[in-house]
Parts: structure tokens; sequence; C-alpha cells
């Protein structure tokens, strides 16, 4: 990360954003601590008594090079696109140390150091989350509008790859149901294929975008746009299991077509159906409740719980944590006895689940139905905008998972990115939809002492397992104890504790989050967010075309009336003639000499230098003075490069003084001839 | 303007761009001269010696309650609904003012001064763009895929608004090539009607633009697309009228398309259309460049030319200036003569035009032909983003002949918008198709001498007269003399000349305009332009998303070491995270105090303050101290509604000073129990 400017101070260090994303697309950033590590913070003065700004200043002058709002190229064109190909020679070298091996295979880092410590905690850890993650899997495919098979099919191969690529040991990969409700919208009730395809194609987007280091798009989803879209998210997949608490047949995909389609079935309704579904979530949520109860002193006392009362406490958790398993074995009892005991079974049963490991398959890129064949490009069309908001959606939950647990260390999004996307196509190949790490899941995962990635072993045998011996028992489920298992669990995902931070930090912020709520609700998930999405960059935009300048009226040491101007951001084209319209509508009415002070401007692009080249000549015309102050060199470097006349640049006060000075006495010389 | 938050201070004064613009949109900005123009910039320091930057960062932090990213409305909500109506009233009011009166009204400032000058300047400006524009219009609505007539019907009315609404001399209100080209792209050789609904509806559009003060969104055409966008254009227009050059037919609306369908009719070429087109161009470039032949001596010297060399100069003008008129009138009699001498014209005429003035009608809603009945909507579909694009480009046009001869005074682009939007409205009364000031005629309106819009009144006029006693000549003008007459002109809109400077200022920039020259050449022009702008809005997304950080090693007064950290730009969503990735990895390795320069943010939002929030945790549970340095109050403010603990905020650097030794002791004290 030397500086290719030439770096002549040891002080300074511009982060420069191009290059450390190239860096992470071609195998992660080097770290600086390695090469120049010493030299870098080399600098310190211990007679440092001076102001800050003179200092900051100074700095800023030197390091400004690094200032351009597009970096230029030093060399010519014909010459960049020669050195691609060592480029890419370097990249993939790169890629080969032994530390970018340890980075794209974390699991070399943590095996060797593998311990029985850590042996007992993924075990437990594993165990736990096993038990979680197949009911949720079941739950999970109806959620997508599959046969419950496919949610086996998703659950295990992630978990094995995720101990290989994995950076974070609570990430918890399979099934989710944000992944779920957005392959709900986007297949909309179409063929398993349908799905199994938007799994691979999201898996190839994930793996590009790691490749190309795009993991940062996540940063365009704002908390304020990520909780619209969590909540409504919430409500829609709540909404989607309405119809099997009930017993009762409805579709739709969006908020509003489902119930519409779910109160005019009502009449419908299955008394056995909604008992079971409604006392299955009073339990849940009693046991939920439970983790509440604490034997023992409290923790805040300095005396520590005997051994029986840590006992009933890990009971409790334990119970309280398996409480899904456990209501789908109550409830597969009750569902297995109500078979036995009527002719017409009173609630709806999952029904039979094709036993064994899913086969193998490549996923299909065309469809034959009866006589007509669907081409790779109509299935493509189908799904549409979900090829790249179901990635960039998986990141965004796999990352919120890392940073909650990440306890202030940095994340690897381009090891995620491939991890997600390695594990989304190879789940593909076994029929499963798309995946990502759970969020609902990796809070289990850390509380019940994960310590490795490889917990996820536990999960994914537990799983298949489930496959190989269990699926003759899941017939006897009820589908309202399913629905049960989601509703007690997306309700906590409605973000309503946000509303009122978010109200007192910035209004604004409060009503795009509102907007991308409703808009979810209202219009389809992938839509909503996208217009979460827009309206927030807009946002950003406007306020980037209107930048603010501040206005004073300035006497020089030598007793020259001037204005001094100064613009709050970069003179780049949405808001160069914004600026330079009130600056001409103020130097027109005063008639003194203006200085305009570019200290924030660190950008400018051709559109501002033509615009200050006709502010220039207008001054010129009107025999008034105009000043440009403390102009970076690479700003100075673009307005130049038109070689406008009568541009006056200064860097400090005395040049400043000294200039207008000068050029007032020339005005009026000129003006006397 | 005066300042809502209460502005205390007199220097200072800050211009906040959300009331400039409602002020524009419900009738214009009021002019700040007027109501505090004294005490405005009524502060001076005669005896002002001290540094730059102290002064500049005293007035940032007392104006620092308007730098919020987004303004807070001070008042609740409920209250700002309920403050609608008065709003309203006030826009009302604020409409039916003198001034307001004027600014909508322009003709009011000028017609009472109205003399004899101004009434020969305007006679001769008006007829010779008058003699332009009649063969001009025949020309643009064969661009425009529409008969000849309709461009006489879009010419005439527009003229004669624009002497009530304009607010610049020198604009020519009538059809263009860019918007005939445009309107061809989108109505795509429909039937007329479909360019009549496109008037009516850009004019809507244009007219809502104007309400709500939208016409800043030309300034997101930055200058590379809007040369891009421009050259292609020309291209394209010329590609359109090579076929009747030719003599052949041709079909096609992009350039890829237009130029297949030549190649492969060119076996029909006629010889007497091209021979005619080829030496109309060839006369037409020499007369225009007969206006170099200058009589007399040369305008660097002393002595004047004499009477005689005055009038060969005008003459040599007029001739030039009406080279189309004069070309159109001989190709004219030979097409009488060619039509009257063969039995089959060896060349293609123009053919019959109805005579006398437009059926004055509603622009048609829906259509009927045939069995089949095309609905508003389908017609709506079929515009498409051009409803949207015209009047943004009618705009861009428009404001470039405003801005070419404003000298340096202030441009009123809502008043532009209204004037256009009325007169595409207007016009499409009378089966006009979208019309704006033409650029093209505008240099010649300026150099003939107008000195009002009043000149529009002998252009309409002229029209009217061609309308009602010349079109049965019209008859005899060829189709090759026409597009001769489009072909000489549209060369020279191909922006060659920008290009070096463009490369010279930003590589960048260079790109950006070739892709959008090839994008509109390859794709269509509308879809190209909107390639264009989202890119180049792309580039200010990504650099809003990754702001540079300096970093330094500094030593307090006090002999404690701290890191000091400057990032450039405002802290906001797509960048506060990667913000935060960097503080973290830097100050992790260090394990010295960090202080964070805030001193160039000048916004947040709920997203930052989280960051924010979960950083000073992170912080808090390293025992590293953070503090926060020069935080504009307004950002502290949404950063502390979050009630982020260990939250330390400090203005000037004896405070950090104070604060480094304070919080290390505490520090050490606490590690020591």
């Amino acid at each position: 990360m030397t500086d290719e400017t030439g770096n002549t101070k040891f002080s300074v260090k511009t982060f420069d954003s191009d290059r450390d994303l190239q860096g992470e697309g071609g195998g992660g950033k080097d770290n600086p601590t390695g090469k120049n590590g010493e030299s870098l913070f080399g600098y310190s003065n211990p007679a440092f008594t001076g102001s800050f700004h003179s200092k900051l200043s100074e700095v800023e002058m030197k390091g400004s090079n690094d200032f351009t709002l597009i970096d230029e190229p030093k060399r010519s064109t014909i010459k960049a696109i020669k050195t691609v190909v060592p480029w890419l020679k370097q990249k993939v070298q790169k890629a080969c140390t032994k530390k970018m091996l340890h980075r794209r295979l974390p699991i070399i880092s943590w095996l060797p150091q593998y311990n029985s410590q850590d042996a007992i905690g993924d075990l437990v850890a594993g165990i736990t989350v096993g038990l979680m993650v197949i009911p949720q899997s079941l739950a999970y495919a109806s959620i997508a509008g599959l046969p419950p098979q496919y949610g086996l099919y998703s659950s295990f191969l992630g978990c094995f790859i995720y101990i290989v690529l994995g950076t974070c040991k609570d990430v918890p990969m399979g099934p989710t149901a944000i992944a779920s409700i957005l392959t709900f919208q986007i297949v909309q009730g179409r063929s398993p294929e349908y799905a199994i395809l938007l799994s691979f194609l999201s898996g190839i987007i994930e793996l590009l975008m790691g490749f190309f280091g795009l993991g940062f798009l996540v940063d365009f989803v704002s908390g304020p746009v990520s909780s619209g879209f969590t909540s409504a998210a919430a409500l829609i997949i709540l909404t989607s299991q309405v119809k099997d608490l009930l017993g009762i047949k409805a579709s739709g995909s969006t908020f509003v077509q489902t119930w519409t389609s779910i109160i005019s079935n009502i009449h419908g309704l299955s008394g056995w159906d909604t008992f079971l579904g409604a006392a299955s979530i009073i339990v849940l949520l009693l046991m939920r409740l439970m983790t509440k109860i604490k034997f023992g002193p409290e923790e805040t006392s300095d005396s520590a719980p005997n051994k029986f009362q840590k006992f009933a406490n890990a009971t409790i958790w334990i119970i309280s944590t398996s409480r899904n398993a456990i209501l789908v074995v109550v409830c597969g009892f009750i569902g297995y006895f109500l078979f036995t005991s009527y002719e017409d079974v009173p609630v709806k049963l999952i029904g039979d689940i094709p036993s064994g490991l899913p086969e193998i398959k490549v996923p299909a890129f065309s469809m034959n139905s009866g006589n007509t064949t669907t081409s790779f490009l109509d299935m493509l069309a189908t799904l549409g905008s979900g090829v790249i908001l179901v990635p960039l959606l998986a990141l965004l939950e796999d990352i919120a998972i890392c940073k909650a647990f990440a306890n202030g260390k940095s994340i690897d999004a381009t090891q995620e990115l491939l991890s997600i996307g390695v594990s989304n196509v190879a789940t593909s190949f076994f029929q499963g939809f798309p995946i990502t790490g759970a969020l609902s899941r990796s809070a289990v995962l850390n509380s019940s002492g994960a310590r490795t990635p490889f917990n996820g072993f536990y999960t994914g045998v537990l799983v298949i397992a489930a496959l190989l011996f269990f699926t003759p028992y899941f017939f006897y489920i009820p589908k309202a104890s399913l629905a049960a298992i989601i509703i007690a669990a997306v309700i906590f995902m409605v973000e309503v504790k946000v509303v009122r931070p978010m109200w007192r930090c910035k209004k604004s912020d409060f009503f795009l989050a509102l907007a991308t709520f409703v808009a979810c609700l209202v219009l389809a998930l992938e839509v909503g967010i996208l217009v979460g999405i827009g309206m927030n960059l807009l946002f950003i935009l406007y306020y980037a075309a209107r930048p603010k300048i501040t206005i004073e009226k300035l006497v020089s040491s030598n007793g020259i009336e001037y204005l001094m101007l100064t613009p709050d951001r970069c003179l780049i084209f949405p808001s160069v003639d914004y600026v330079r319209n009130l600056v001409t509508k103020h130097s027109v009415r005063q008639e003194i000499p203006v200085v305009i002070d570019c200290s924030h401007i660190y950008g400018a692009d051709y559109t501002a230098a033509t615009v200050i080249d006709t502010l220039t000549k207008d001054f010129a015309c009107r025999n008034q003075v105009l000043i440009f102050y403390n102009l970076k060199p690479s700003v100075s470097n673009v307005f130049e490069a038109l070689s406008p006349k009568e541009f006056l640049v200064s860097y400090n006060e005395e040049d400043v003084n000294s200039l207008l000075s000068r050029k007032t006495t020339e005005l009026k010389a000129r003006c006397n001839i």
C-alpha cells in the first residue's frame, strides 16, 4: 500500500478506497502492519504545541494529490490496457501467498489449534441448532411455497462448506425466513426447479460479487431501509402462515393479496387446526419466556449459584431453546393419534415426505412441461431482479450476524460472499433453494457455546439423519404447528424498538423506514426494498447537488474589502451550476473582490472546470477580482486543463492579501485609462 | 430569506437549498437585496488580522445548525401538516405580489420601455429567423417522421407565447433537431396523434416541474453526458436524412438499424436526388463560410470600414444567414422545372401540403383505428420514458441558450419551464409536436440584433403567412434539398472540440462521454442518455460511499500520544461502516487514545448514529479513549439521540488535551484496581 503518487510524508496515510477495493476483489487487501507498519506512524512531534488547524491544513495540502474525486491514472490508457495482464498475474500471485491461503481457507488457521474444549462446545452448539433447524427447514420450505423436503435438502451442505470457508463461528448456514419469503415472492408458486435455479444463480452472483469486491454494495442498504424491509418481511411471512394456522386455503404473494384471499376463505376455518395452532403459539411464547426464570443468586451479586441451581438453569435453557423440536414431537404424536383415531383426519398434516438424501443433479436450465418448453432466458426473466436481490439480502443477513458477534473486529465481506456463493451453488445441485447465514439461529449458536465453524458438522449430520431415518414420522406433523413455530418466531422480527430512536435521531430516516415498510407490504418485497434504496440514494444525490455556501464580508490586512465564499462540498456536476449562480448573484451585487475558499473541495470534474472557466471570464468582463483560496493541487489541475484566463490561486492568507492589493491596483489603473 | 433557525450572526448567511427551491417552485425565490440586503453584509472587521482558519471555523460552528444532511423540521409533523394550508395561502399571496408578477410575466418589465431601436432590431432578427425556421420546420417534421405541415404547425404559437412569458431575448421557440429526433425515436413512425400527445404531456410535465421547482434536474445531466448525447443525436439525425439524400427507402430508428437498412437498399440510389443533395450541402457549407469574408480594414485596426464596405459586409451576412431559405427557393424552382419537364419526376418532391392554419382540436387521448381502440394508458406506455426525457432535454436545450447569452446573469429556470410548458400545451392543440428554444437559431437571433422576445412576433407571422399563402409552392421542394439543409447544420453539432480539453481535464469524464455517445448510437437516444446519467450518478454514489481518512499520530501538550483520524466527507449510510472498519483496524493496532476530527462532517443519519454507538461501545470494551473533535452540534444531536455511553465531544484543542489526560488517568486507575 505504498503511495504511487510519491509519498514523501511519514505521518500521513490516505486510504485510497479504489486500491483497497481492488485488493479485496483480487483476494483481499494487504495488511498495512506487515509492510509499512513502522514507518507509517513514525512521525510524532513531542514539541507539538501549535494549533490543530494549521497542522491539519498543512497535512491536507501535502496529501491533497490523493483527493481528486476520481483518481486519475498517471499513465496513458494504452499503457493501462497493457498492464492488465501483469495485474491479473499479480492478483493470481497474491492469491497464492500463504496469508491469502489463510484468508481464503480460514479452517487452516483454527484447525491445528482445535482442542477438546472446542470439540465439546461445538458438539453442544451444533446439536442444539440441528434440533432447531429440522422443524425450521420444514417450515421455511412452506414459506417458500415448496414441498417440505426441500427445506431439509437446503440445510446440510451449507453447514459442511462453511466449516472450510467460513470466517465467523456464529453463522449457521441454511435456509432463512427472509430468503424463503423472497424465494416465494420471486418464484410465485412455480415448480421447485425455479427455486433451485435461483439458488444456483444467486451463488454465481455471490461468487462474482466476491471476486470483484462488490461486498460494499450492502452499505447501500441503510439501517432504516433494512428495518422497514425486515419488519414488512416478518408480517408477510406471518401472513403466509395464517392459512395453515386456520386450516383454510388461500393464495396470493403480497400482503394485501394474501389477506384478501384469507378473508374471502375464512368460512372454511377448521376448528382443530386453529385450536392446535393457537395453542402451539401460546406454548412456544411461554417456553421462550422460560429463560427469564433463573435459580440461585442474582448475577449482580457476588455469590455463585450452587450445582443444583446451575443444573436447573441449564435444563431450562435447553428446554427453552429446543422448544421448536419439542413442540414438533408433541404435535407429531397428536397428529399420529388423530390420524389413527379418526377416519377423516380433523387437522391438516404435512403428509408424505420422500425418504433419503436428495438426488444429485444439475439445476434445470430449461424446462419441458407437456408441449411447452421454457427456455433459460424465460426462466431468467421470471426470476428477474431476484437474481440480484437474493444475493444482496443474503449477504446483508450474513454480514449482520458477523457484525453482531464481531466484538469490534473487522469483517471479511469478500470471504463471506465466497462461502455463501459456494454453499448456494453446491446446494442447488442437491435441489436446495437459496440459503445464507440465518440470523434467527445465530443467537442460539452463540449462546450455546459454539467455538469454531465446526459446529456446523453436527447440524449437517443431524439433518442428514433426519432425511435418512425420520421422514416417515414427519408425515404426522400438523401443518398448523409448523405455522405456529414460524409465527412465534417472526413476530420478534418486527422492529418496533427502532421506531423511537430513529424518530429522535432523524425524522427523514423514520419516514424512509415507514415508506419502505409500506412499499414492501403493498407492492412486493423485492420492489419495496428497491423503492427504499432508491429513495435513500435520491437523498444522497440531492445533497451532492446542493452544497451550502457561507458568505462573509472581510477586510484584508491592507484595507481592501472582499467577499469570502466557502462552499462546503465537492464541486461536481450536479452542484456546480448552483454554486456559480450563488457566487454570481452575490458578487454582482457587491462589486468588490471575491475570494472562494476551496478548503472543503476535494474533487472536481470536467463540468465544474467549464463552469469555473465561464465564471472567471464573467469576472474578468466585470473587471472584478476573483481569487481561489486553498485550492487542492489536484482540483486546480482539473480547472487549469481548460487554461482559463485570469485564474488566480493562492495558498495562504498573505498571498491573498498581496494578490488583492496588486489586482485591485491593476484594475483601477486600467479603468482610469 | 430570513433564517428560521434564529440567525443571530450578521456576517454569515447560509444558503439553505431547501428553502431556495421551495421559493422557486412556488413562484420564484425572493430577491435578498430587497429585504435584507443591508444587514446581510453589515459585518466588517477593519482590524482583522487573525488567521483565516480560526475565523472560518468559528463561523462554521455558529452556522452549523444549518449543516445537517437533511434539515429537520423544527415543529412537529402534525403541526407541519396543519401549516400546509397557510403555506399554500402564502404561496398564492407571494405569487400575487408585484415582483412576482414581473417575474411570471416578464413582458411587463420590458414593454413599457420599448422604443424604435428595439422595434427595428426585433424586426430584422425576427424576419431573419422566420426565413430560417420555415425550411427548418419542414425538415424537422421529416426528422420526427411526420408530414411536413406539422413542422409549420409547431413553429408559430410558441413564438407568440414566449413574447409574454419568456425571459431571454435570444430564445427562438419552435421545433428543434434534438426534440424532433427524440420524438421520432419515441413515436417510431406511428400516427401524428402520438407526437401531438407527447407535446401535450411534455408541456404538462414541464409546468409541473416548474411548479415544484424541479428545474434543478437538468443539473444531473453533466457536461460529458450532454456532449455525448448531442453528438450521437447529430449523427442519428444525419443518418435519418441519408435516405432522402440518396432518394432511397430505408427504415429503422436507431443508428445501426438505419444504416443497415440504407446499405441493403443502396441499389435503389437515385442519381438526381444524390446529385442535388450533395450539391446543396456543398453550396450551404460554402455560403456558411462566406461570413469569413470581410471587406474593409481589420477589426483590430483603428480605422472604421466605410459605408460601401459596411453595406457589402451586411449583404454577405444576410445572404449567408438566409442560405437555407435561398437554397429552398432555388431548389424549389429546380423542382418545379423538373416536375413540369418530365413525366416521371426524377427527384422526390415534398408533395402536397394542406393549405391554411391547423384545425384547433384537443389532443387525442385514445385512438380508434378500424376495430381496435388504443386507450390512453396504451398510448402512454408507448411514449414511455419519453414523457420525462423530452421535457428534461427541452429544458436542457433552452437553458443552454439562456446560459450562452446570459453574460453572467442568473437564469430563471422556473420561468423558462413555464414558458416551454405553456408553449407545448398550446401547440399541441394546434397539432404541433414537442418544441423548445432552438439552439441552432438562437445564435442567428443574437447576431441579427434581437433586443426583446418580441422578435418572435415576426417569426410567427411569417410562419402563418407561409401556411396561408405559400404551401402550394412547397410542393416543388425536393426532399434531397431539405435533407441537405439538415445535414449541413447537424455536422456542426458533433462536439469534436470538447474531446481534447475533456481528456486533459479528467479521463473518466472523457470515457463517460464516449460511453454515452456509443450507448446513444447503439441503443436508442433516450436509453443512451439514461445510461450516461446513471453511470454518472454511480460515480457520485461511489464517492459518497468511500470517503478518505487521513491518519496521524500526534502528541498532546501533556505528552500523551494519540491517533488523529480525519474523514473528509459526510458520515452517512453508505460510508459509515467503511469508516468504522478503518477506525477499528487502526485503533486496535495502536492501543492509544483516538481522536476523530469531524471538521469535514456536515451530515449524519440514523445508520451513522447506530454505527457510532457501536464504535463507542467497542472502544469502551477495550478501555481505549475515543474523542470526537469539532463535531457540528447538528451532527452531535443525531449521534446523541441514541444516548451512546462514553460519547466524548470536544470543540477545541485545549479541551482535547485535558480530556485526554483525564480519561487516560481514569482508565489507568481502573486497570490498576
